[in-house]
């Protein structure tokens, strides 16, 4: 099942996707209320109430924790020149920095603005201390983010989480597939493209630490709440790692796809960044 | 003014501290309630409901946004052998990791458990790319803080985070001293002990980044709003920059104070650190 966060006569709804490209509106104001109220999922499906051609907005609106796990694709690492880790490397985001799948994101004071295509996590129960079974079994389902990173604030310090924690920069959705749909040990593509360039082009069988691994490796220190999140860091192709770097540009169109959940379709407008 | 959130008749009611050791009971639950409404303030020392010997609690539990400092203390920057930094080195923590200002604090998987004293500052008004001045203006008060680190957790990877983020383990209080009572500026003393051995002792001048340029800084980038809290960094003397290292035993107790606010005490319950 795919669930989005819909915007019908100017009001949030929970919707589910059908096989045509239209939504069945739920009572639930967003997808986070139907993870705790299934309930509205089955009393939608009876009621059957189609519509057409809404607004996706951001599927869940204010997780309390979203962690992020950065250097965990095989090829990403080569990359950045580093080593294999042996444990995941973990930073924390306030859900003030997610936005909209479509949202037009604007930085005014950064130059340097990179993308990252991941692949997110979105947890169905309360895990605390769980073993890699009862952490697989607590993940709800799965959703698309782009991690747009500021390179230039990033690099000021040794702790990457000021040039990643802008405001409404970090864009998730459109949808979240249900985990009994979606395995992503099973290779789905993840890519990146810029305008029409592809820069990321990569598959989630890539992966260092799974999905699993990193609910249960975050549980060992905090507890996981329905609702929260873990983006699984970017594969390789982003712009830091060009060589010279390359960095995104005032009026760029940036898509970010997971085979088999969907797109993030984003414009960036960057007064630092303005080709004149 | 120094405000708390005490136990009263097993609930949380925010609190006036009175020059003799007592409390003025409030009408809020806790002191982030106070914040944005003063006249329960005003309407508490009308009423004058004066109690004693009551427990004091965590004066605002669920900050949306903590931001953490590192790098802080000109004797601190010395002891990591690094150089003065040109921009502050942040991190986040999220509400669950802080704890009651007595709280007995256990970490059953952490073997390297170190302190850190450090001033909170509460921040009191909306602020989004504040100026020093409107900085300075949105501080609602000052608090303590130790920010416990598992330092094998932290030094895991390159990113602090998950050192930093274990549940219940940052304790906060006792009181918020408002910010026109208490002036960082003017040295205040920092200090930790553990058992009845001084280990860190410097005090808030030596902050390189002042409470308004830290406000300041974070407002850049993300917005900043009643109750959320900065956590200004550490001085010299954490257990991580003796030579060799030491870190805390099971059954130790700590006491992070600061001159003008007030002290933490914290009893450490470490099973994989026990004398035996």
């Amino acid at each position: 099942m795919k669930l989005a966060t819909v915007e019908f006569n100017a009001q949030r709804h929970a919707a589910i996707a059908t096989d045509d490209g239209g939504w069945i509106l739920t009572e639930a104001a967003d997808v986070a209320e139907l993870i705790s109220r299934p309930d509205k999922i089955d009393a939608a499906l009876r009621a059957g109430r189609r519509v057409e051609g809404l607004r996706v907005l951001l599927p869940l609106r204010s997780p309390r924790k979203i962690v992020c796990c950065g250097l965990n694709y095989r090829d990403h690492i080569a990359e950045t020149g580093r080593e294999t880790p042996e444990y995941p490397t973990l930073f924390a985001k306030f859900s003030d920095t997610l936005t909209d799948p479509d949202a037009k994101i604007t930085v005014e004071n950064a130059s340097r603005v990179d993308w990252e295509a991941e692949l997110g996590v979105v947890v169905g129960a309360t895990v605390r201390r769980a073993d890699q079974e009862a952490a697989a079994k607590a993940i709800f389902g799965y959703t698309v983010a782009n991690d747009v990173s500021m390179r230039d604030w990033q690099s000021r310090t040794l702790q990457w989480f000021q040039g990643k924690a802008f405001d409404a920069t970090t864009p998730l959705g459109p949808v979240v597939v249900t985990a009994d749909e979606f395995d992503p040990a099973v290779p789905h593509q993840i890519s990146t493209a810029i305008n029409d360039e592809i820069v990321q082009d990569s598959d989630t069988s890539q992966l260092l630490f799974s999905s699993a691994d990193l609910v249960s490796y975050v549980s060992q220190f905090t507890t996981l709440d329905p609702g929260d999140i873990i983006l699984t860091g970017t594969p390789g192709g982003v712009g830091l790692g060009e060589n010279p770097p390359r960095f995104l540009r005032d009026g760029d169109i940036v898509t970010v796809s997971i085979e088999g959940i969907g797109s993030l379709r984003n414009t960036f407008s960057l007064p630092l960044r303005r080709n004149s």
